[in-house]
């Protein structure tokens, strides 16, 4: 990727230099799917192309080729130097394209871990249950949940989160968080049951 | 309380002009007690002041009188117009006093209510319980809990939060949440009789 270093040689005070725009940022919203895996998005840009004749512009259109590598951050920023509108005397501006993290129905990532939400109704928190678990290259993981589950339980699956951007071979953990929840009432049966387990 | 209001007038430019110093800030930290009921505090300041020849000065104590009403938000500023130090050509700067909770072993405010946190066994938040809250005058709130207590249940208890700043007749609300306590582990017994009770 080029780098576009401009030095103010002093006393030339800019008359008739050409200059150059401030970059123009925009969004790119990346499923985590497509995070997770790494991609490549053909963004199509309209920009002002000088003429032949050095005098005289015309708009072309222009695909931009963009490649993410696994598990990039949200906010990382990608340059295209001087991809912006071409005039006399100027220094087209640079195109940058800054990652956004499109909302996932299952999963949210804080780092290199993902969170899972699970609801678990309140008897299963107390007496186990198996957490499926959908992830983001296609596969079920069933986890099994042997401990009590309560309010601020997280199980922690190593290696299910997402690829570190520096070496996508490792991978960040799954935590799974719970909803447990409540009954809203209970029959007296069933607090003579509640009873008899917590009161004896 | 005086007001303190300065006129830049131009062309004098301010030589030979007294000008005065910005305010002097200091945190006063008060309990939610000393909030709820209002109180009267005294804070000793030494300053400088300048001495009948009007050249020479000396540090004297005085003692400056706050009035504190009931309900008074976090951050209230009171201030004391012109007790900083004197001196030549000067005009004294401003003390203000700014108003901070210290914190409680119960309570917290939000607003004009209180927040009052209590641990429930798991068995209780589901049967049904009674609590009690010490309120910030000294009495002793029995408050019944007959609905089942899920994580996000808060019992309100209206008019027996802080007093409104602007009608200290009125009150805010008691706000009582509570930190669910799971069992840690459970007798193969008790976890028959949770199955009894969730699951049929």
């Amino acid at each position: 990727m080029d780098s576009q270093v401009e030095h103010n040689f002093g006393g030339f005070n800019g008359r008739g230099r050409p200059h150059q725009d401030p970059p123009i940022e925009r969004e790119m919203s990346l499923t985590l799917e497509e995070i997770y895996n790494g991609c490549t998005k053909k963004m199509k840009i309209s920009r002002r192309i000088m003429n032949e004749d050095g005098h005289t512009s015309s708009i072309k259109d222009k695909i931009l080729t963009l490649t993410v590598f696994p598990g990039w951050y949200e906010g990382t920023r990608i340059t295209f130097p001087k991809e912006g509108d071409q005039g006399p005397n100027t220094i087209p501006a640079d195109i940058v394209f800054v990652l956004r993290d499109h909302p996932h129905k299952h999963f949210k990532r804080e780092g290199t871990d993902l969170i899972f939400t699970s609801p678990v109704p309140l008897g299963q928190a107390l007496l186990g249950c198996i957490v499926d678990v959908p992830t983001l290259d296609g596969r079920l993981l069933h986890v099994p949940i042997t401990e009590i589950i309560h309010p601020n339980y997280e199980k922690v699956v190593p290696g299910e989160g997402m690829p570190l951007p520096d070496n996508p071979e490792k991978k960040g953990d799954l935590r799974i968080r719970f909803n447990i929840q409540f009954p809203k009432k209970l029959s007296s049966d069933q607090k003579l049951s509640i009873e008899r387990a917590f009161f004896g």
